[in-house]
């Protein structure tokens, strides 16, 4: 079943918020299996609105339209969608005592906003429409069907979007859809995008069912494995061969094979499996790391502590870097990283700390160690590994790859055999 | 100048990422005073690229396209773009050049990293085109021109794209353009939108040239006013008086008349002026504050250290937390928060100390601290002031919010008389 989606909203083409639904509905869409070949953002004009609606009815199956149902002169897709597939509008009774009820309890709240005649338009539905009641605002959301051809109104802000979606429109097209399409992600660190796009050439001019695509992250690369089938489990066995493939090409570089894991969630989880303690020494990153894995819930069980030690005192008096090695050697150096995360594990008591040092630019570079060289240590066990890392761009681009690099680093680290002092 | 955006790739069709590249050119288009009429998501299929792009030639002066650019397969986007605008592809000497010294260093970061030869796809371009050399990735950009239609294509990540955007794209597009458009940035933060667009509603109802646009991020909002006229002299002018009006209406929460200047740049300037150093004691927001403070250039003058205490024996060890503050008062408190600022400025010898305490969730909520519970303390000069904060949404949202608001918070307190004890 080919599907569109059609956003609708002056804000959203001008960019004054970030079109979020689409990617939701989005990803819905590919979980129903249906195929998604279009996304279109039209602003709030009528013949565009009207070019881009006819064209959307035409070359797909199911149009889903988001925005534009609202009270104002402005909010004009149900209306022209009804023109656009021949149908009048009449009032929904329940919509309007809906409408009523939602409208007075609104204006309790806050004296100042009164019932506008206006509002009354969006109980107005095309003749035959089944209507979708909307628990979360008041303009309430559409399935429209004729000849074959479906069109789903939905409105704009994600928080009236999302329910009214997953109750009422995924149970819709689930029905309506015969095929089953499951898909199955691998995550892939320490290794480049256009390596691992050389690793599997083969694979991907043999695909056809299932499919691999390959999505390029900082640090990271993600191939999701997408089958189609009659059941899911039918798609599961065909994924199956596959990611064992890919897993024997990538082996311990594969650090999730769930959708929504992330690198520091692997970590984290790696720590709390081995009852490992964690802190942090950052200097160009700047608390970067320590904020991606606080970002995993939960990490408060191993993520004990971290240092943001940016100037020289700092490395000093809160790791015990010694002065002469800022000296000697500066701070971004072998020297200093592997004090740094010598320091951090014997202030913090922790199993393990990670250090980065580095220069991010835009100044700092010299000739010998130019803008992107970046040390990172790791101290466990007793024992500090050091690495050197050399990247480019401008400065936020070299704190995010330093990030991304350093958790890549700590879990290889982990992986390499850190285990607690008997 | 009819403009139109297409976004190539299945990963933002499919939902895997969000589609931010689209709302930040929209931005771009409406500064420069495009007329954005639609805005298109294509997968990496061939015909429907080709579809795409065509209608996409066919009703718009220029089209930008952002997306597979990369060394595989599945980019299409230049092959395609010049098979429909009747161009043959050949190898650009340059681009060639760039592409062997990047990749070289790539590798010697590396070992384990090889240089493979599907990346030099990436130096092939259009005949007549202008290449736009990508100083942070291997694919360049180009423009295209012929027939009095231009295409514009863009590498897909957003730190390739955005600088490459505004040293390139942003003055070639202004020059086509016979009238000026200026616009004037006015960014504010501690006010909602709600109440910032209530505020201006008369002064949006009455607008004509200048315009007025609010652009909602998160705990900022930026009013963008922008005037066409026949010389950039002309446009300040019609500017000016506007400018003056929302400086008279938002006053001291105004952080910025500069496009580029951030919250945290705004922050970071004033320590600096009046000769302050800040250290930061940071647990839910788990070193985003700080992250976000060392992508200043030069914060390392007035940012001396950051402590990410996450644990309750950090809080304690490291900023002298009392045991039974956590105890009778808990982690996340008006209490806590006053002695992790208290303890912060003690330990690190800084003028200013802000810390952060709360429940990002999604666990940990009560009913009397429900998830999103965020408490704030500053120290200086001897006092601590806390504030209670309540936000919503998942913990990435929270912890955003938090981070924001933080900075805020912070601009507020150096503004209310900060000054160093004599």
């Amino acid at each position: 079943m080919i599907t569109e989606l059609v956003a609708v909203g002056t804000e959203i083409l001008l960019g004054n918020i970030v079109n979020t639904n689409s990617a939701y509905l989005a990803e819905k869409c590919a979980q129903l299996g249906l195929s998604l070949y279009y996304q279109t953002v039209v602003g709030d004009n009528e013949q565009r609105m009207k070019d881009t609606i006819k064209t959307a009815l035409d070359r797909s199956d199911v149009v889903i339209l988001t925005g534009g149902l609202g009270p104002t002169k402005d909010d004009l897709t149900k209306e022209i969608t009804a023109e656009v597939m021949g149908l009048p509008l009449v009032e929904d009774a329940h919509s309007r005592e809906l409408l009523d009820a939602y409208l007075k309890q609104y204006e309790k709240n806050d004296a100042q906003r009164r019932i506008t005649s206006n509002n009354y338009k969006q109980a107005m539905v095309p003749q035959g429409a089944l209507v979708l009641d909307n628990h979360n605002g008041t303009a309430p959301g559409l399935i429209i069907e004729k000849n074959g051809k479906t069109a789903i109104l939905l409105p704009g802000p994600p928080n009236e979007l999302k329910p009214m979606f997953e109750e009422e429109v995924f149970p819709y097209l689930r029905k309506k859809q015969p095929e089953i399409i499951y898909s199955q992600m691998v995550k892939i660190c320490s290794i480049g995008e256009s390596q691992v796009a050389e690793e599997i050439q083969d694979l991907i001019e043999q695909q056809s069912n299932p499919t691999i695509a390959p999505y390029a992250k900082t640090g990271e690369v993600h191939l999701r494995v997408t089958a189609k089938a009659e059941s899911e489990k039918e798609c599961k066995k065909l994924i199956k061969p596959v990611v064992r493939e890919l897993k024997s090409r990538f082996g311990k570089n594969i650090f999730a094979t769930e959708e929504k894991k992330t690198l520091e969630e692997a970590v984290v989880d790696m720590l709390k499996d081995q009852k490992l303690t964690l802190s942090l020494a950052e200097s160009c990153t700047g608390g970067a790391i320590a904020s991606r894995i606080v970002n995993v819930p939960g990490a408060s069980e191993v993520f004990l502590q971290g240092m943001v030690t940016y100037s020289n005192r700092a490395k000093r008096k809160s790791l015990g870097v010694k002065k002469s090695t800022l000296k000697m050697h500066g701070a971004v150096s072998e020297k200093c990283a592997k004090e740094m995360a010598k320091g951090g594990c014997f202030v913090t008591k922790t199993d393990i700390c990670l250090s980065v040092t580095g220069i991010a630019g835009p100044d700092g570079g010299t000739k010998e160690k130019p803008v992107g060289t970046v040390f990172m240590g790791c101290c466990y066990n007793g024992k500090t590994v050091v690495r050197e890392y050399h990247f480019t761009g401008n400065r936020a681009k070299i704190r995010e790859q330093s990030t991304a690099h350093a958790l890549a680093f700590l879990r290889e680290c982990i992986m390499e055999g850190v285990s607690k002092k008997d």
